[in-house]
């Protein structure tokens, strides 16, 4: 086991619906050693494609996309959930259910901060159905910029995100998958 | 002028009512370097105080949080916008009203993650009238901790956050105070 999937052995709590809560790590408290483990192994995984700008989507893909772009020495570039006042530029638009929040979400990025010829490394922390991922590949292709790869922290590997992903052929890296588990034995099961 | 102040000076846009537009550099598309420089700038000014964690709110504060929070080696715990249904613990809840999005929201810790002992580095990227901060200190008290210090990427001068955050007697870092500045001249003057 690597040190994310042992820190989830460790310390993950299983939730009844599938839920798996790690947001004392991951995604409410953010442990910065594990953000640095997390974000070494990315930079190991992806070292054999270009990768010009990290691209994520707001909330929680922030915290592993600044540290990633702080070890890769790239730009990073988070997706918004939201419009603001602060913008009047066009935006490239694109729709996502959220399975957290159980609603249709529109993400949004400023046309400016993406090009053609970026090669984008996709980043965030959980994989499930694929809905956020989708919408950031629709997003980057829109902009006409390359995907070269995908880096999840932690893909439930039975909801059908991960599966799609490298059917549609993309480079998707995910550093804990969880194939199994269970709430009444507490067993969490990873793919080898 | 420092590091922040110049890089403002140089890029920043000012757009009609008092807003300045920086998001290609500090809260849509983020600059790794800005933030290694923004970290190391509260890293120094925060020397002489106790930090047992950064405290900050989603979605932008997360980014300057993490980059700080590598600097410091501490956790960075943001608060929430909205509940999900990942968490069932108990939550510190305060209101604040965004400017960015004209709304009021509910911002949520989970109880867990602040303790009576922490010595909280509240981080944000702006700071206008203190509603956020103002947030997040509340929720501060609710656990107990002590605010050892409030650290501003941006804060503007002419509204009454940092005014107020002073008066209270707290010890309030901003890196760039925009005291002034005027849409039609573009002209942008800093505190000294």
């Amino acid at each position: 086991m690597n040190y994310l999937e042992e820190k989830i052995q460790r310390e993950g709590e299983i939730r009844p619906g599938n839920i798996l809560k790690i947001d004392h790590f991951l995604n409410h408290q953010i442990d910065i050693d594990v953000m640095r483990h997390i974000a070494e192994d990315f930079k190991q995984r992806f070292s054999d494609v270009p990768v010009s700008k990290i691209l994520t989507v707001e909330a929680s893909g922030i915290a592993i996309g600044v540290m990633l772009g702080h070890y890769l020495d790239v730009p990073v570039v988070f997706a918004k959930k939201s419009e603001t006042l602060n913008s009047t530029d066009e935006k490239y638009v694109s729709k996502a259910f959220s399975f957290t929040h159980k609603k249709e979400n529109h993400i949004f990025v400023s046309k400016p901060y993406l090009q053609a010829s970026d090669n984008l490394l996709i980043i965030d922390d959980f994989l499930a159905d694929g809905e956020a991922v989708h919408a950031l590949i629709d997003i980057s292709h829109q902009a006409g910029a390359t995907v070269s790869g995908i880096g999840i922290a932690v893909e439930k590997g039975n909801q059908k995100g991960g599966r799609e992903l490298r059917a549609e052929g993309y480079r998707l890296e995910s550093l804990a998958i969880i194939d199994y588990m269970d709430y009444e034995s507490k067993v969490i099961r990873f793919r080898e």
